[in-house]
């Protein structure tokens, strides 16, 4: 139960609506302090960013190109802009954040690509509609947008995930049609822990160009690592950080997140909870009759089926969460690095009452 | 003296190339710490960021729209994007950050609007140039990029400041030209100090519609406000900050720093020590023979020309700074709120003794 | 049957892929060459350019602001990036020209504003659907495109027409929804022939805000005119003209063509003609059995399905069209002010042998 | 005595105020009547179109890629945005049109470049400013922004000519600093001429990379070529053209003009005609007491210093023209291939006179 909770008053809110609704690591405030120990070189040209690099390329086993910024939009976006021309296109999922909650950022950075929105099951985008999308557009010459990346997220924004074999699939199609692979990794942390496999058995040996591997939403205050395993990409990318206003003078704050995120695998510990708890969670809620989890759940996102009066309970004991427009009564949980197992078994509580009464 | 110097080895780096190389100051960690506790809504919806709006209201006296980005360079180009048409053009100082330090970001966020550096004493655009620049842009109709934002600092690249006075000459001949006012104040703080004027009057009472408030340079880690006065250029602003990747999904962590800056007038007290080492260092500076100091310090940035031998004697002692190219010999130091006055004695010493060699 | 056709060689091609297959009407032609005559003002200021204005008021019975370009292209691009902010979305039919044809011209001229290609039958997006996708977007903030702008095609890229009724609905729904309202209007003489309707009832009379009005198709060189009726939108379209490179010097050759096109009712002439032969390839087609028209034809395009023998003995004798992927086996046939009637009878005779032969 | 001039009434305008003010060659009339028989296939694949490359490789003695469009300003602005990256810098003369006349088009098509305006003799921007600009920009990175591009024009903007030795020592130093090099050549059949130097010579053989080419201020109604000697710049150019909508659809409107200009050498014929006559008319106004001639004429473009009386007298006789910024009372007279010889006299009998009686 939360601290803010008020004998008498209403409930306090727990928050379940997003793993960026939590606060931040320990580990990376006190990184953050101590990296703010005495005076050192500006934009990147300290030493802890140095280190950074360095672990990324242990973490990947192989040399890779990295730039940090501070949110997941500004490193999709900048990222997509050296992969995709400003008359190209990018395949990916219609449920792609960047497609749906990402304003049009893709189309600012890249100076006006389009996005093409693609159905798919478990939040990836068929590899036959890409082909035919591909085919399509490219019948109609330089009078339509020019394929040019595959993005793709993982975990997905269904709370799957996608191992290194599926992602193969996708690197051979865009190999064969001459795009470009990218993948959205706001929770790369959470599918590595979820499928076991390794960070390069996830990217660059499955044939990835390029990754937007986010630290923010599992333990950062603000940190997410552009990395590119295909340097083609990467060659003037600092030109367009800088031009985008995301390379920061005190670098160092980033780095240091990174630095600590990475360090003692806390990046992998976080996430194994927040899996953890999603996984009981889920568990829970779908041995009360009358919810339903219409797909697994892989990662850290929950996404039952709720009656009306299931979900009017949890609100009415102060879960705070969305609604999910992808069916009727559908909501999403997400849990965090923070999330308290007490408030999963809050909701598990609350959730089977409001079925029994029923 | 700092901590890394190692008996025996070279000495350590002293930086006074930039505000930029300090780290944060405590309060600014121990707010995001504090900032971290529980859960709260993401995007700016906290109640941290409520909090930061009411004091910048207090600050300035009148109730002004606030957002928050963590650079500069964003601050700026934002800004500039919401007051200049992407056919317009922006009249600043030559030496002017925006023109000479951030790459192209106002042509990128503006789509592509030009900005003309003018000639002008102490770091001001002159305001005969900028009516000669208007005039002939004027004359030449749509055929020429139509004037549309006077672009200040303040206190300037020069290290001088504009008082209530000088800043409301620019906002009349703006209104006589119609044309907007921004100003970059990046180390507003510092000549909100040495002008001794309020914040008020250094902005939306001499006419000002815009300002960018830095915090960065005077002790967060990554922390600007864009303050609007005349909410006509704010209208649809919190779309361009979250196209542009600079909405912060756990925003509360930008906030508590604004939080903590305001707070105590930390801003001030900093910004005064910065400024009264910087008066010192130039003090001393100018008592030396041999060197000279073209401009007043009035804030904290420091323009002394020195010989060849007094500047290889300063290196030798291991103090960082940057070469000014504004005449031959000109180098540049900064001093912050994180600057030991023990350091600035040094400085003294070292270009004392080179002078006496000589 | 064509000029080009040899005696013994293969059948002279007879195009009727597109109406941009023509050549220029005489009159057109004739109007350039006395425009020829003496030297002018450039860059619009000229007498025709004024003329042309003027007709226009006439044509539309109201005043309104007109620019002429030399594409569709252009036309429809410069004008929706005057209503649609970088930020915004423009909705219209998933065929429509702006979203299919112009490769990413919106997304450049606007600054990345996003297309939402929606479906709706006859080449019109359903308002319902129109509905839903505002409402989802607005729940979701900044985080998505904003709503800006409905699009539609009269007539449609399906060959159907938009009557004055029809149009009010989109418009009522604009209003409702805070949505600006453009008509593509690239066989704009077209709908008008089809309805009956006056231009005046077909545009601001039923609520739309500006018109992109083609003469190219229908006789001229290279001219189109974007007709703004409701002035908000066309403030400092003059500048937006100019820096995309569509502010002809020699501006009179633009200004004659539509001086021509207007003159003597030449622009309903020749859509007359066209609509006719139209109509009659239509009747011609529907009569003969295995072939389908799915839709009906109400301007100058016809989408008969063919059988593959039947398509066979079309290619076989000449004629030049497209596929048209809506169904198997579906093709275009246009005609224009220079379609020969004698063509359209060779259409009808060789595909009936061909379903005799069946 | 021009055609329009009424007895008793105010005089007949005259207009020297540009070449762009002239009609079209009746050659290039013919050939637009002549291209419009019959149908074609439309976007450029026609035979008219075809025929222009071979023309143009031709012409310039390699094979080159051609593209072209109907304005100037169009044709510099593309070129430009396939050589140079949003992050860079154009370097031209400040005088220059791309940098003066064209709004922000440059800016615009690059998505953000920044085009810098040099000093220099003659309409040329000085090759010593260049390599300081440079040096300075990269000494500061990715903070400023990335030299790219030399863009000369010739004839310049001044009326003077580069020879071919003159552009090598361009190309030259672009080599060294890693720059492109485009030649804007509006009127660069003046330039041909002029020299005297074959257009091979004048472009890729001494170093050129892309030149504008334009028809229209040389007899065309509204046609440029984009010509690249270097084709790593034109890989993906027609995506460029069409999303920037100047692609044509009736396109071969576009090469008529193109081959009727290249062929039976009526460019060079039409540009002869106009730089005769600039040279009588400089020649006359030189030997007359009271007007200078700051610089040499060496193409169609004349800029005498004329007394305020004889200012007042050419234009009480009806001629119109633009005074010129450079100096105090400088005005631009302009020939063209369509000038009439006696209006030549006329211009030199009126300022005579006005001399006369000072």
């Amino acid at each position: 139960m939360s601290d803010e909770q008020k004998a008498g008053g209403p409930p306090a809110v727990t928050f379940m609506g997003s793993d960026n609704q939590a606060g931040a690591h320990p580990k990376i405030l006190e990184a953050l302090a101590s990296a703010s120990t005495g005076s050192d070189s500006a934009y990147g040209e300290d030493s802890l960013t140095a280190n950074v690099k360095h672990r990324l390329n242990e973490v990947f086993e192989t040399e890779c190109e990295v730039f940090l910024v501070a949110t997941g939009t500004a490193a999709n976006a900048l990222v997509l802009s050296a992969m995709c021309p400003p008359w190209g296109a990018i395949l990916c999922h219609q449920e792609a954040h960047i497609h749906c909650d990402e304003n049009t950022a893709p189309e600012f950075f890249t100076g006006g690509a389009r996005q093409i929105g693609l159905p798919g099951d478990l939040g990836r985008p068929s590899i036959d509609e890409i082909r035919g999308r591909v085919a399509a557009s490219r019948a109609n010459g330089v009078h339509n947008a020019k394929p040019a990346v595959i993005s793709l997220t993982n975990s997905t924004e269904r709370g799957t995930v996608l191992n290194p074999d599926e992602i193969a699939q996708y690197a051979q199609a865009a190999t064969e049609l001459d795009l470009a692979l990218h993948i959205d990794g706001a929770r790369f942390s959470n599918a590595v822990v979820s499928t076991g496999a390794s960070p390069a058995d996830l990217t660059w040996r499955a044939g990835v160009d390029a990754l937007t591997f986010g630290a923010t939403k599992n333990g950062a205050i603000a940190a997410e690592a552009v990395v590119f395993f295909n340097k083609k990409f990467s060659e003037e990318f600092a030109f367009r950080r800088k031009r985008a206003g995301h390379l920061w003078s005190k670098h160092r704050f980033l780095a240091a997140q990174f630095d600590a995120f990475l360090g003692d695998d806390l990046w992998l510990k976080n996430a194994r909870h927040a899996n953890e708890l999603a996984t009981r969670l889920a568990r829970g809620l779908s041995a009360i009759p009358g919810i339903e989890l219409p797909w697994p759940t892989q990662s850290n996102e929950v996404f039952p089926v709720l009656s009306a009066a299931t979900d009017a309970a949890l609100k009415g004991a102060g879960f705070d969460y969305y609604e999910w427009p992808v069916m009727e009564g559908m909501v999403r949980l997400v849990t965090s690095f923070a999330t308290d197992p007490q408030d999963i078994e809050r909701v598990l509580q609350v959730a089977r009452s409001s079925s029994l009464a029923a």
